[in-house]
């Protein structure tokens, strides 16, 4: 095969979830459809223009989020997520009013990934400055984000707000990512005291 | 979501076999590593590089394709596939040492697609310039497919060659593509005469 097919072949058998024959069907298309590819180099070319919320670290384009620029989203509440990409999740189900903050990751001994190097301090100080009454940990249930939560609990029970995670109607061990909207819904709902 | 995200995730979900899951898995991922994304950026603008065969219509960077170029390949059977990219399927089962032509698609009357959209007064020059013997059909075994075949079989014969086709070790009803290298092998060597 050409060396420029062999490339995208290989680049796309990267992706996540793509397999060598699902790498060849894309490519295939793009060589069928030449207006698709030029259509996937425009809005790669747009992932340059996202850069992170100052404020939460959710994804933005300029300045603050969306979310936090929003002066109807409840600031006492603060849902607390590992990933940028776990936001639009949690909003799909239509049942959180409040504001989120992204720690970047979650604390992880095998990856030497501690609390200093995740946004927590940020998250103290935004409690203590913006008057919050809340933080909902929606960590995953695994090793790194019970280990997450813990320290996030020991640092913010102190300030002597409530904080509380998401009730386990999350599949113990699978990923934020793989609930419907219905059960992350009820998570959020029925969240439990810490 | 902000605007350059979402475009990216109609785009990704535009390519086969990538829904709106999947499209998320793709752009967190390139968001998470944006050296991939200036990879695959770069990879497809490989694909402006890639012409088609002015002999056999097959993929190529510049000039007569790989196969054509090699002066071991026998000229002397030619394999006849609808699309360009069905004849790296037929190389990956090592049973066939000949040249290929490539039609460009398939008779559709549904489609309004008759025998002079294809590449057939291409093929009957070949035929009658290249000292041609044997033309294998390898189209799918499906109604257009068929309807195809059965033209060529009548344009082909009166030049007093032998016409083959695939044997049915292809799955009824399956994309050429669908079939295994085994399948595909045993189908090329049990090819039936026409």
């Amino acid at each position: 095969m050409i060396a420029p097919l062999e490339d995208l072949l290989a680049t796309l058998s990267r992706l996540p979830g793509i397999g060598r024959r699902s790498a060849e069907r894309i490519a295939f298309f793009l060589l069928a459809k030449p207006e698709e590819g030029r259509r996937l180099t425009a809005t790669l070319a747009g992932l340059d223009r996202i850069t992170r919320c100052p404020r939460c670290g959710n994804f933005a384009t300029d300045g603050p989020c969306a979310i936090c620029r929003d002066p109807k989203r409840d600031g006492t509440t603060l849902c607390t997520v590992a990933r940028p990409w776990e936001i639009p999740h949690i909003e799909k189900t239509g049942e959180y009013r409040g504001r989120y903050h992204v720690l970047g990751g979650l604390i992880s001994p095998s990856q030497d990934i501690g609390p200093d190097d995740l946004a927590v301090a940020s998250l103290v100080e935004r409690v203590k400055v913006e008057g919050v009454r809340e933080v909902i940990l929606a960590l995953e249930p695994k090793l790194d984000g019970d280990l997450t939560a813990m320290h996030l609990l020991r640092v913010l029970k102190p300030l002597g707000i409530a904080v509380s995670q998401l009730a386990h109607g999350i599949p113990v061990g699978r990923d934020l990512e793989s609930a419907d909207e219905l059960t992350l819904g009820r998570a959020l709902k029925g969240r439990t005291q810490l």
